[in-house]
């Protein structure tokens, strides 16, 4: 087998069999492929496709690439996002969903590029540890039925050197590249049950719905070869999640979601996905654990269990990373907020710290964005549209304000969750 | 400007400006822009194309990497093949053009993969020097009218190290990519006529008819933005060219060509090639520029300088590599020769060492294959189809046989020159 044929097959938009998917994969973990061969590759799959039988037999040589995780915990249910700009709603499911009586043991990853990441959030509260043994985790989720730690280095090594490569040669956008890439890292971790939360919009990988549903119905498709149940949430990603943007604020934020406080998108769609997760680990309808979920939020049982979860991995609540320069950006006409350039966004906490643009990236958790305005919203000339919580890195003003569109006429509201695919 | 952003445009099939082509191609000449960047934009340039406007400003970035000459000579012509499986042309043609009173002052390549490059072939002839100091090279072509030599290093440096990376990225096959390869050399090299012969078929890059015409044409065009006449002869590669394939066994032919005593096919294309060159330099018909070349072939002056021209480089013509170990390989089979894969041909004279499958492998000038029966001949159980000359390799006698398919019924000849396009 000889790397060449593979990428010329590839480019002439031939199937690849399993045998070939694994000399490359492998190959390429072992150091034996360079990523100039890797790159090219990537190339042709994003632009000729793959079909749905690649598409599985590739997520089962990266899956195969490293070690595959069996918790042995009942009700195990899993959560993913595809990743957004303000998308803290693990922080809230999680408590939400182990207050209804369901095992959540999580594995998250950080952010890179415009998006976030759960556990850089985590990292936020003074003392919060990551990085547990197999069998600490194991012990909390069966104590307090939460834990969220940081992805093991064994689960799906292909993932993380191919990850790097697509970030920096043009090649992340590609339904069968990042289907098996999630796919992948959610059946080695674990679990029976998983709920995506498929991101759709300008802040989102996948820009619009019809991308958005192949790339849903490709890992439902998946999951089922390996007797996995998934269900697939597609949510608005046009503008972002919430009102807070950045690692220390969006904790904050989320404590003020689980004290009922929260902005109400949120709310809601923490309460949608987390009555799937607990209808799909006990089995019963989406109505019922519809109730079960909502009534832990109202009592105050998820937020209890938030505090819970901080505490028994070594956060210290009252010592969340915040930083006290704050700006005040204010608008310089009046009008309804017709467009929020969501990505931009995302890439402005990067660039202010919140963020990486190298995976070597230190990152400063208190700084960050808190939209006071949101599409749809009406603003006057000189109102404040957004607290910019900056450190040490400049601001671009015009770059911000620019971020909003505003015009005379109100847009049309756009649902947030737009479709579920099962 | 942004690397990445470049990819992403031509990944979603925009026109990259000359801007952003000389920020790749001075990026990766001057290693600030690593290989796998590089190759990925170089599949997606494969699969999604390249404008007219967009070939021509590569190659002019390309053509802007490094020297550009002017011989100062007058007259010049000359001529380049995209490659192809015995192609032995510039040997015979170079004499007979220049006993016809035009200069060929040629700067050759060396082969890679299946085909043969001309330095190899004249350093199969003991002592020939194929570098000579930009002097002595202009001083031979005026004493004598003709001088091979190898191509400057700091002839378009980018064309070397981006078709380096072609070669093992599976991305050699596009027009756009090609065409602005060749030129580039052939611009920077300072003729003002080019005749460019496009190899066709199944030893060749351009496997059909129309690709090598639109690549014939996209050559013109660039040629005509810089005021340079560029006639393409469009020339069957089915089969190899001429019976010997070989370093030393095609200058041998070559020599049986210029005596008259060669294939008959060969001679026709070196008449046919030699008769558009000696045109154009001229300014004659290509008729009337017929009868000089073919006058001095028949009457022994282009031998003659052929002669010459090697003992000028100080190439000793009775001291040429040709193996003394020769197994003839016979027919298992009666019937018309009906098809011979010429690219795999040319794989097997490159494996028994007469050609490189990496830049820095050596040569064996000696080893070879000549063809006994071609296509359209009729082949005796037990008679001898090729003899192969062979070192110190293993040959693969039952590979070398599949080259070769044998039926009852006679094929239609194929023409030899099948299109000129000026």
């Amino acid at each position: 087998m000889n790397i060449i044929d593979i990428i010329l097959k590839k480019k002439n938009k031939q199937e690849l069999t399993k045998e070939e998917l694994e000399f490359v994969i492998n190959g390429y973990v072992n150091n034996e492929i360079p990523d100039y061969q890797v790159s090219s590759l990537l190339m042709a799959i994003v632009l000729n496709g793959m079909t749905l039988k690649e598409t599985i037999d590739l997520t089962d040589v990266m899956l195969n690439s490293g070690e595959i995780i069996n918790l042995d915990l009942p009700d195990l249910v899993d959560k993913h996002s595809t990743g957004g700009v303000g998308d803290k709603t693990t922080l809230i499911l999680g408590p939400i969903v182990a207050a209804s009586g369901v095992n959540v043991a999580k594995m998250s990853g950080r952010g890179l590029g415009h998006t976030g990441g759960t556990i850089d959030k985590l990292e936020s509260i003074k003392g919060f540890q990551v990085s547990l043994e197999r069998e600490e985790f194991i012990k909390q989720v069966k104590e307090i039925g939460l834990s969220v730690i940081s992805q093991s280095g064994n689960i799906v090594p292909a993932d993380k050197k191919i990850y790097a490569l697509r970030d920096v040669t043009g090649t992340v956008e590609s339904i069968p590249l990042i289907a098996s890439s999630i796919m992948s890292k959610k059946i080695a971790s674990g679990a029976q049950n998983i709920v995506i939360d498929v991101k759709v919009g300008n802040g989102a990988l996948m820009k619009n719905e019809e991308d958005a549903k192949t790339l849903a119905k490709t890992m439902i498709r998946i999951g089922e070869s390996y007797n996995r149940k998934v269900v697939c949430v597609l949510t608005n990603m046009d503008v972002p999640l919430g009102k807070n943007i950045g690692n220390g604020l969006e904790v904050l934020e989320s404590i003020e979601v689980l004290k009922g406080n929260g902005p109400k998108d949120l709310e809601m769609l923490c309460l949608r996905l987390g009555s799937i997760m607990v209808s799909m680990a006990k089995n019963i309808s989406e109505e019922e654990a519809y109730n079960v979920v909502k009534e832990n939020l109202d009592n105050g049982k998820a937020l209890a269990k938030f505090y819970e979860f901080i505490a028994y991995q070594k956060g210290d609540i009252n010592n969340i990373s915040i930083s006290n320069n704050i700006i005040s950006i204010k608008s310089k006409e009046e009008g309804f907020i017709t467009h929020i350039d969501t990505e931009k966004l995302g890439e402005i906490v990067k660039n202010i710290g919140g963020g990486r643009t190298n995976k070597e990236d230190s990152i400063d958790y208190g700084v960050g964005i808190v939209l006071n305005k949101k599409v749809g919203d009406l603003v006057f000339e000189n109102e404040e549209l957004v607290k910019v919580y900056i450190s040490d890195k400049d601001l671009k003003i015009n770059e911000l304000l620019d971020c909003f569109t505003i015009s005379e006429e109100a847009p049309k509201k756009a649902n947030l969750v737009i479709d579920i695919i099962r």
